[in-house]
């Protein structure tokens, strides 16, 4: 069942959410998400995404532990005061409250297989995982529910915690439940005033 | 205006296009697509995406002969006999014959802003522009259109012929039309025995 008829407005109503109410997010949700990034275009067919449902608390602790690691770094390469102000204040994830956590990797095909497409950049691959990400965010949207992509983390120690295997490229967490707000029907960093979305993307002509 | 009143027969509906009819695309369609792209998310509102609608035929062309001399070099690596058999009667692209193609590049941010997100991997920015492509061409479907993304491409090449900043990092060329044949509801790579789609994602537990 769509939430909206028309599809537009469901492309336009998907926002990174980083505030969720406490509702549990039905498995039959997930996997109508799931199957929608199933649905996304891959480079040669190469299927390459993989989705780990992180049901540990523990590993959640790890998870949040690392962003916080990552985070705390990164904000000392922020020179004005007012965005170091603001960004103190931002929420950024909810690896500890949104209902679900699925890590999103990308399994890069064995340097022995041919693959179509991988031709101009072997990045093609992890561009399809990206497509199924944005699929399945679609698709939560749809549904009621929403998503936020997480990535101020150290990859290598997510991909160590969770026991990954090295030729799975780790894409980020994404927190997964029942949006608490819309922001206003606009990006969180615009409406808590870190940026402004710009009005039209740009198009040239040659 | 929707082709699809449920948005999953929308994601379900998408393809990778090779084959279009000769019908113009009408630039009200093409505006909803590139709208629809840029309600994508992006990391710290990057917003990175940039089109290039090639309207110049001997700009084509070049592309057209780029394309090509990678295909050609491509095929060198296909060692089975009936790998390269199937390989050799794929159309991989419409760069002559698609009626609009559209370049998508991700203009990088500048190394001394400070950019939430990449912290973990640069790679994020060039995943959001994945997501605004995903988002335009899921607009193209529910429109009645469709597009195929071309990456057999040298992307240096691609960049020299389309004259662009060396910050905007190329990301392929986007075929797009009025598809002539869904290719019975499959990727066009298993409707013509090239792989096999798998029925489900691999979606684990930790």
């Amino acid at each position: 069942v769509s939430l909206f008829l028309d599809f537009k407005d469901c492309i336009f109503a998907r926002r990174d959410t980083r505030h969720f109410l406490p509702d549990a997010v039905p498995e039959k949700v997930l996997l109508e998400a799931f199957e929608a990034a199933h649905c996304a275009p891959s480079v040669g067919l190469s299927e390459p995404w993989r989705f780990v449902v992180v049901e540990s608390q523990s590993t959640r602790k790890v998870i949040y532990d690392n962003f916080l690691n990552v985070r705390n770094r990164a904000q000392e390469q922020i020179s004005s005061s007012e965005a170091l102000r603001i960004f103190s204040s931002l929420k950024l994830e909810a690896l500890r409250d949104a209902p679900v956590i699925v890590g999103v990797f990308c399994e890069m095909p064995p340097p022995e297989t041919f693959t179509i497409g991988v031709q101009g950049t072997l990045d093609t691959v992890t561009w399809s995982c990206a497509c199924a990400i944005q699929n399945f965010w679609l698709s939560l949207t749809n549904q009621g529910y929403s998503a936020g992509w997480v990535s101020i983390l150290d990859f290598e120690v997510l991909s160590a915690a969770l026991n990954i295997p090295n030729t799975w490229k780790p894409m980020g967490i994404m927190c997964v439940g029942k949006p608490a707000t819309n922001y206003d029907k606009q990006p969180m960093l615009q409406k808590l005033n870190w940026k402004t979305r710009s009005l039209n993307p740009v198009v040239i002509k040659v």
